[in-house]
């Protein structure tokens, strides 16, 4: 059994919207920080005695829409690699349940990792990146550490993703807050559908991504952690609009996401460096140099508890373990 | 002492965003109903004795920010009526206290209607709607009753309100749900000027009104309370989201306001007809069809409390009252 650990990213300039739902084709790039703290371990081997594939998630077996997609993607290594074996597929997911951040860029990236080398291909990174896009958009930046650029492209072969700075050597990191939902989340693959084909701010919104990536990459070669928070901040909102005019609009923040952006604001009138950024879920992620932690999570701990912070800083791209 | 009272509006096309600061000619044309159940009554009388106007709103002397808006209102009627006595002006506001409805509305709609009456000019109701324009954008729209038109015009002359149907003959209603902010506000002067200036969306905006007047005169037509409620909500949410879009971002809801949100999502799920909308600040006003009100208050007073429901049904046009 092949395993592999990937850790998940944070879209500093989002990807909301498909061009190819089939291929995952992105309407614009996007750019992310991978982190340190969240991560999958998946293991796979392909057995000539099975006679289904059998997935198992954190210790369960997997049935469903998820196994599907699981399915779907082997079906595509069994293609590309010739192995026609079923396969087995152990996963641990280190993320915190419930947290609602993106798993499935981590999942994905792992999947694609392990999957490849176990069915006997030997891929480079910018394919395995290619290979972890069919799975989840946002796993095509998990293949890399630190900062990751991913190309839109126009076509399986030129959308795939490929590092800024892989080794991060400034203080950028971040705090996850965990906020609890009870309500039904409509999934980022729903959602950015529905802005791209009833927003009417779309258009311009790829025009503002167009115009972010450069800054972003900008702030990043200065190292100006204010810089890449204003910029991800603004950029976030603005894909958050785009929920909002959507028809129907929606939002996904809650009471507490909203709590959330006014605790980090109060925070920052206060002289403290810090920005927000959030994706399909309530949860808010905080952006700020590492010297200013102490100070923010004082602030934050008492208004939502420590128990619901995780820092993390950058984390390292996918790699092969032993387990 | 000349008395008018006027009632306030509730955009169903929103107005935000002024072309001219000055006259307070709006980027768009925009939509209200004007409600019964909130109104100020404005008393004015230029008196040859005063060395100043003193102005009174709600039994208090007003000084400040408000009170200079009023000064200048009055010196442009003193202006154009030749009338040069500085005028003593008693106001009492029916507008909840806090409820952070739009009561500069109803506020200048009164006084344009009292004091042009006081220093002796007698204006048409369309000269009215231009005269209270001056004070709040707002103001234009709530010279007449039910459900009102604003053209937003070119200049002082041709922006004007005009009703669309003064008596409503149909079933329509609305319910303000007092959410608290404990928030400084951002005015909605400050927050239409910063989105017109910073949102990236802003210029399809005036697009998304184009089309919503259309369809919302259509729906008026046909009485039709769901298409009424469908577009107003959608055209809310398409303002917030330059809001959020403006740099900085920033947004009028706090968490009540995503909770009654979802309230409503849900009692529509339940297939309850009713829509939201919401202005520059936290609370969310409900739309609906009056055979509806039951089931709406129950299900909304259970979860926000009967004491923070404000019923309203379409209300009159500015009119003189004695006093």
């Amino acid at each position: 059994m092949i395993t592999a650990r990937a850790h998940t990213n944070i879209a500093l300039v989002k990807y909301w919207g498909k061009k190819d739902q089939k291929l995952i084709i992105p309407q614009t790039d996007s750019l992310s920080l991978t982190l340190n703290e969240f991560y999958a371990d998946t293991g796979v081997e392909f057995r000539d005695n099975l006679t289904a594939d059998d997935i198992e998630i954190d210790g369960q077996p997997v049935t469903g829409h998820s196994a599907e997609k699981v399915k779907d993607f082997l079906d595509h290594i069994r293609q590309i690699s010739g192995n026609h074996n079923y396969a087995k597929v152990i996963s641990t997911n280190h993320v915190p349940v419930s947290a609602g951040l993106a798993s499935s860029a981590s999942a994905f990236a792992a999947l694609a990792t392990a999957a490849s080398k176990a069915a006997g291909l030997n891929l480079d990174r910018r394919s395995l990146s290619r290979l972890a896009r069919r799975g989840s958009g946002s796993a095509t930046r998990s293949i890399y550490g630190g900062l990751v650029e991913w190309h839109r492209g126009t076509d399986d072969q030129s959308s795939f993703a490929e590092p800024i700075m892989e080794k991060v050597d400034f203080g950028i990191e971040m705090i996850a807050i965990l906020i609890n939902t009870t309500k039904k989340k409509i999934s980022s693959r729903q959602g950015m559908q529905s802005s791209v084909e009833s927003s009417p701010y779309y258009p311009t919104w790829r025009k503002v991504v167009t115009h972010d990536m450069v800054a972003m990459k900008e702030a990043i070669s200065n190292k100006d952690i204010d810089q890449i928070g204003h910029i991800a901040e603004e950029n976030a909102l603005r894909m958050h609009a785009l929920t909002l005019s959507a028809d129907p609009g929606y939002t996904y923040f809650n009471g507490d996401t909203i709590h959330a952006i006014q605790a980090i604001n109060d925070l920052r009138s206060q002289g403290v460096s810090c920005y927000y950024t959030m994706d399909a879920g309530p949860n808010v992620k905080v952006i700020y140099d590492q010297k200013d932690r102490k100070k923010i999570v004082q602030y934050l701990g008492n208004l939502f508890g420590k128990e619901r912070l995780i820092i993390s800083q950058p984390g390292p791209g996918v790699e092969i373990i032993d387990k």
